[in-house]
């Protein structure tokens, strides 16, 4: 047997806010960097999780009250030099959420930062971080991520702006609209439309094999 | 500190032999599951290891010869119940080469078997081994990927056929050529051509970047 080797797991929380793509950060309860924002993260337990999964939403869970539907692994990160306490594993995840679902009122426990204006972070949390953002970014181009960052009826141009968001540049909305209906992930929320300054505005939803599909299929 | 977890690395090695895709086995050396073939795989070592990533590049050339120069992160297999000495977490790589790499002559040390007809394998390697095939195929319809499993110099004809196989349909010539064309990864061999039955062929390699850029891009 080999000598012991820290395991656990870092969760990478994205959400739009003030229109900016932003990450949740917590302060640390204990050394090293106690005090210090950090990616929610924590050890596996071995005897209480079934898996890494399991660990990173039994730690979203504890250390934020998030129950996040959608964890999707991102990397593992490893080596002698992370982590001052040893040699270390940390099977990092990501999710997305409405901005909605961090909770009404003053969030004592954690903050959101702009992922690409972070702090100086501990261990390899600024890379961990740039790169979820990054994954989202590649992603974005040919599925139906972003879409966890609206709340769960949308109309176009709600979805257009937050592509944009998340993609750092304006689209074209006809060439927008047409790879929308090459995708084919929305269906129009039966007599549901928002009011607007002008005429109303339908709203789209996620097609439930889209909202299923999208984290099962291999990155 | 919590009660210590096996931490070991996992290689599917892909290559394309006799027409079909196929996995580097090798017959396990200890217990458990000794004399049985399995992926290349072993734990990592702290003091010698300067990450995951250096881990699988060891074992595989510890246990193959095999110094493979694109090793890629596919996942990180993890659990109770995968491994029957503990809980364990597997980081898997995966690899593609061309069949001359794993050398001439009898192959004592380790044997070739079809991805999509593998014996049952010990562990969830035949989980890993199918992830590491879908990866390939997912990203083969948008990247230079398959290349790896040719030689270095190769006709258009030969990595249609290469893709074709990969992705288990046959392609339409015109619209497989447009596509390298958008894809724009592949430059001539200058005065290189193959002498077939018909006209001579013009060779195509990687152009440099795309050899280079392939796996750094953000899976």
């Amino acid at each position: 047997m080999e000598s012991q080797i820290i395991v656990t797991v870092d969760v990478v929380l994205l959400t739009l806010s003030e229109g900016a793509l932003k990450t949740v950060l917590l302060r640390r309860d204990n050394e090293p960097y106690a005090g210090q924002p950090a990616l929610p993260g924590g050890y596996i337990h071995p005897g209480e999780d079934r898996d890494a999964l399991a660990a990173a939403g039994r730690v979203l869970r504890q250390k934020t009250g998030l129950v996040s539907p959608y964890l999707e692994q991102l990397f593992t990160f490893s080596g002698g030099v992370r982590d001052p306490r040893g040699w270390s594993v940390s099977v990092a995840y990501y999710a997305l959420v409405h901005e909605s679902l961090l909770g009404p009122g003053p969030r004592h426990h954690f903050e959101l930062a702009p992922v690409d204006a972070l702090p100086d972070l501990p261990f390899d949390h600024n890379r961990i971080a740039a790169q979820a953002a990054q994954r989202l970014r590649d992603k974005s181009g040919y599925s139906a991520l972003p879409c966890h960052l609206l709340p769960p009826a949308f109309t176009l141009r709600e979805l257009q702006q937050t592509y944009e968001l998340v993609l750092g540049s304006s689209l074209d909305k006809s060439v927008f609209r047409r790879r929308l209906g090459e995708l084919d992930f929305l269906e129009a929320v039966p007599d549901a439309v928002r009011q607007g300054k002008h005429r109303p505005a339908q709203l789209y939803r996620l097609k439930p094999q889209a909202r299923l599909a999208l984290f099962n299929k291999t990155m």
